[in-house]
């Protein structure tokens, strides 16, 4: 079932892997398909190198029941499955332990804007989620960050926000489909790396003002978007 | 038209990408032809790696209109010819996000001329615009940000500058043709990452004195130049 | 003899210098015999280019003696034997110079545990030791390296922390055989380099609850771990 | 003539290139025949891609004067000299601009003795030069470098130091001969950048005790060494 949903998956999390932005087995994409309730998901801890689409799993949506596949799914499945149902409209999710944007999320702190290629990315910072309390730790660990992400974007336009950090932990990013997630990710890092090398030219930076961001953001991403081709 | 200028201008994209200096589709670079008053230039957001001579897009320095080209222009395109009508002499112009030259353009600095390194590629510090005033980003935005560019330079030697960072925003880089453009990018990516790497060493560093700043840029550059071959 | 050993040992210390964990000649693996008391180690400042498992030495875990091999065992052997006599269950032990885990070690400072990342290899800071005295830097150096490793963890738990800081030196790191304590090594350069980055956004940061570290040291390496494949 | 020494420079220059210590063209690597009298250059502003044994310079060392070979010697020529006339038992020299020796050479500071990979290596801090006079930057500037080396190696023991900081300009290493020279280059690159991690965990951080400086350098370099084969 949904095999070219699986292709997709395991290129994503292949091209995750080649973009430099997971170490060992640290990180994973998933898609959705929304109309047979399904998440298809890398598996757990096992290596890229040897990764083929019929590893992948497909769990149920709605219960994370394994529906298919011969492996466990990835241990942060429960936090992919909360996203898609709290995060109307995308079709892929990205988590990693990415250099830069890991090391935001253990400064729990989100990134601000600090310039127009932020601004291409994502209207406002990049926000970052509360830490979890200790009962949140203890019991479904996995679904309570999905939680946390879901709480934070109660008070934010998810269409302007194409990524978060999960404080103390590190980002999730997402997208139309798997691949989509995964470019999320790369400029998100790229976003992280430069607002770390600009601190440390002006360890306090002021965010740029609305006017540009706006302007770089609907240029490229709003409804008379004028970057790219037609 | 312009098939020689299509493939420079075209091959200097490319290098620009293998240099390192562009993720995605961000950075472009440009030719012009003075003669025929022609600006070409890289199509807006075409991944690069189906680039060819024949997607460039051939523009009207004058007037912006496309002359030659099914695709449309980098959306940079009013930058490039402000500036190509305001920097008498340069033939190619480079833009572009990349890390360290972008991070002083977001900490709004000019970089100060810290070492030989700088002084064999620019006389004095590489200079900064002032930020665009919100009606200057609300309209003409990208011809304004040419406008500021040029603002800066009518009390500067543009033949001792080769670069400018625009404020919240990345670099320009220029040179005698398109090629000469990038390896002007290319050296002030590394000439940004030398002086990040300084203020950490110093957090206050002095430039170096004048006399050494002469010495070095005018034996590569000056009349007498004595480095390189004749 | 041991020639499986011999190959274990050789393939691990190509792949360290693989991870770039290794300018020069500056590593060093082995891997332990503890039935037949031997230990194999990599031959003394041998380029990596041309090693090969015959050049593996072969030597007594108990007096150091050569048993096998040509070529006089690495210098830091001593450090080696200590530590397989003082750890108990680890196969295999690495060395390295590698950049971020040396310049903790340089600072004379553990690495605390400030996101998930560290709780997933690590539970509690990877510790460092004292400084070594003048009389043991002037009589039995290597071996008294091995000692103040010893000595730290008297009262750590030694199936919680894979890896050690040597003030001043760098670090060691092990696992069940050679191949896992190199991925130890590589894990702990991640882990070093995400603390540095931290620190750069936020020059004092507070660890991550004990909660959240138990969590992740527990789901991937306690009794009741979910995490991979069973 | 000096077919073998140019292979070995031209052989030299290209290694420097690929540890990627050089950018473009900055960068030069000589090598000495104090029988004859000659030092052997690489020739000004030639790009390391076409570069071959027939293109290096033969000069005088006494006088500079070209002896053989069509192309411009190094603009550094001069100082090369004058460091193989001071510098007694030096077969080859290398000046670069890496990366983070030139930093430490920009911040005008000696490398402090961090750790044991700077033992391993050099005995002591890393010296730096003082800055040039005006009048020694006015005329002969290069030969002037060479002398401020000189004049700051007067009262240090060049057994122990293999490389130099000129202040505000970039690094300088040697070696019995020119591969030596450039895996000095090589070392002092990863020494310098390790200095440069480590101020940023610590901003003020100690030098190591002389015992450990000395333990390392001498079971490495001294007359009783035991690191390496014999």
């Amino acid at each position: 079932m949904l095999e070219e949903l699986k292709e997709q998956v395991c290129r994503a999390n292949l091209r995750l892997a080649a973009e430099g932005l997971v170490m060992q087995t640290w990180g994973n994409v998933s898609g959705v398909d929304r109309d047979g309730g399904f998440v298809v998901i890398k598996p757990s801890g096992v290596p890229y190198d040897e990764m083929k689409p019929e590893h992948m799993v497909v769990v149920s949506l709605e219960t994370g029941e394994v529906a298919e596949g011969d492996l466990r799914p990835s241990s942060d499945t429960p936090t992919h499955r909360v996203l898609y149902r709290a995060l109307a409209g995308v079709g892929g999710v990205v988590h990693a332990h990415s250099l830069y944007a890991t090391a935001w999320a253990q400064s729990r702190r989100e990134i601000p804007c600090l310039g127009t290629t932020h601004a291409d990315f994502c209207f406002g910072p990049i926000p970052c989620t509360r830490q979890l309390k200790p009962e949140e730790i203890a019991e479904d660990y996995e679904a309570n960050t999905g939680k946390v992400i879901a709480e934070r974007f109660a008070s934010l336009d998810l269409k302007h926000t194409p990524a978060v950090l999960v404080a103390e932990h590190g980002p999730f990013a997402w997208g139309a489909g798997p691949d989509e997630a995964v470019t999320a990710a790369v400029t998100l890092e790229q976003v992280a790396r430069l607002a770390s090398e600009t601190l440390r030219i002006d360890p306090s930076p002021r965010p740029i003002p609305r006017e540009l961001q706006e302007k770089h953001f609907l240029r490229k991403h709003g409804p008379d978007a004028y970057y790219g081709q037609t």
